[in-house]
């Protein structure tokens, strides 16, 4: 039975490191894995990904910007993920729609009813089976985000440290809404123990 | 004082023509004319146009496609049509919401209320000052498309025949059920005379 997994956090908090070693871990538990990302993960949402993190900072206003992360949603939902679900995958998805609630009704003003609404026209309101929460403390974010920024940071990456505190303030409030759905997983200390970690908080889907 | 005028209809009704025909009898009466375009009309929405145009029939969904409208829509209506309401200047603008509610919900399948909360959070709901709808009996318009399509068709305008008379309809239902903002005008006959009633259409709102 496929099972779709989201993995949530800010900036820096070693979400691309973890996600390949979870599907790692997985597929060594015999899961059949595939792993996307958003915004992307299918041939016309990447398309939409290229207008959203190339350009200047001021390219989209929030609400033109909310719409792309929805379409490119809408496109990857339909296109791989529910595919793959159907073939009985689990899906481990690098951001989906609670980055959208952070990072555009959290973080730019957005009102969080519009971004679910946008998920609802879109995407039929689909919400993944878990969400990984990843969180550092803040000046362990901050630092691993800077070091980003010094190889080039990208229009979102790129935004100022009250942005990215407004954005890991929105993750923990819709996390602690959601119990059910979200796990939060401390993304500090050595790269395996936060594996172990993110597998224990899979342990109740594993088959 | 700025006045958005928006022009719609379905394909081969002739709104290319008569958009540049009365732009020019508006500048001979003085007034400052901004020619726009649908989806398009400012740097970003000219690069979703390109999504949304190129690319196979199967491309997009009706649900991406929808959200992929309401996202150029309201970057055109932020860094076009507003600042130059502001300037004073009369803006024209070939197709605007009416086209998504008769091609993204009157014939694609989609609900009218959707496509209209889309244009709610995307561009609060803004609409046209007056809006021109061009039309044509079934035949002749089917005739003028089939000869565009021999010329090449783009992603929506290839569609069947069902589709677009879908469309008409769907554009003639929202002309008579906001007959303070809709001006319907026959399409058919010499070009200068179609000018003509366009020009008769705007008489209120001329200085």
């Amino acid at each position: 039975m496929g099972r779709f997994i989201s993995l949530e956090g800010g900036e820096g908090v070693g979400k691309s490191t973890q996600i390949a070693a979870l599907a790692e871990a997985l597929r060594a538990r015999g899961v059949d894995v595939l792993v996307t990302r958003e915004p992307g993960g299918s041939e016309g949402a990447e398309a939409i990904r290229r207008l959203l993190l190339e350009g200047d900072a001021g390219r989209w206003g929030p609400r033109a910007e909310a719409l792309l992360f929805a379409a490119a949603r809408s496109d990857h939902l339909e296109k791989t993920i529910l595919p793959a679900l159907a073939d009985g995958k689990w899906v481990l998805s690098d951001r989906f729609i609670d980055s959208s609630r952070a990072y555009q009704a959290g973080a730019s003003g957005l009102a969080d009813a519009d971004i679910l609404t946008l998920h609802r026209i879109g995407s039929a309101g689909r919400l993944p089976d878990r969400t990984l929460l990843l969180t550092l403390p803040e000046a362990v974010a901050a630092e691993r985000a800077a070091a980003r920024d010094r190889g080039g940071a990208d229009r979102i990456g790129g935004r100022d440290a009250i942005y990215h505190a407004r954005v890991a303030q929105a993750f923990a409030h819709h996390a602690d809404e959601d119990p059910h759905r979200f796990r939060v997983v401390d993304a500090s200390g050595i790269a395996d123990h936060v594996t172990i970690r993110l597998l224990d908080a899979l342990a109740d889907l594993l088959p």
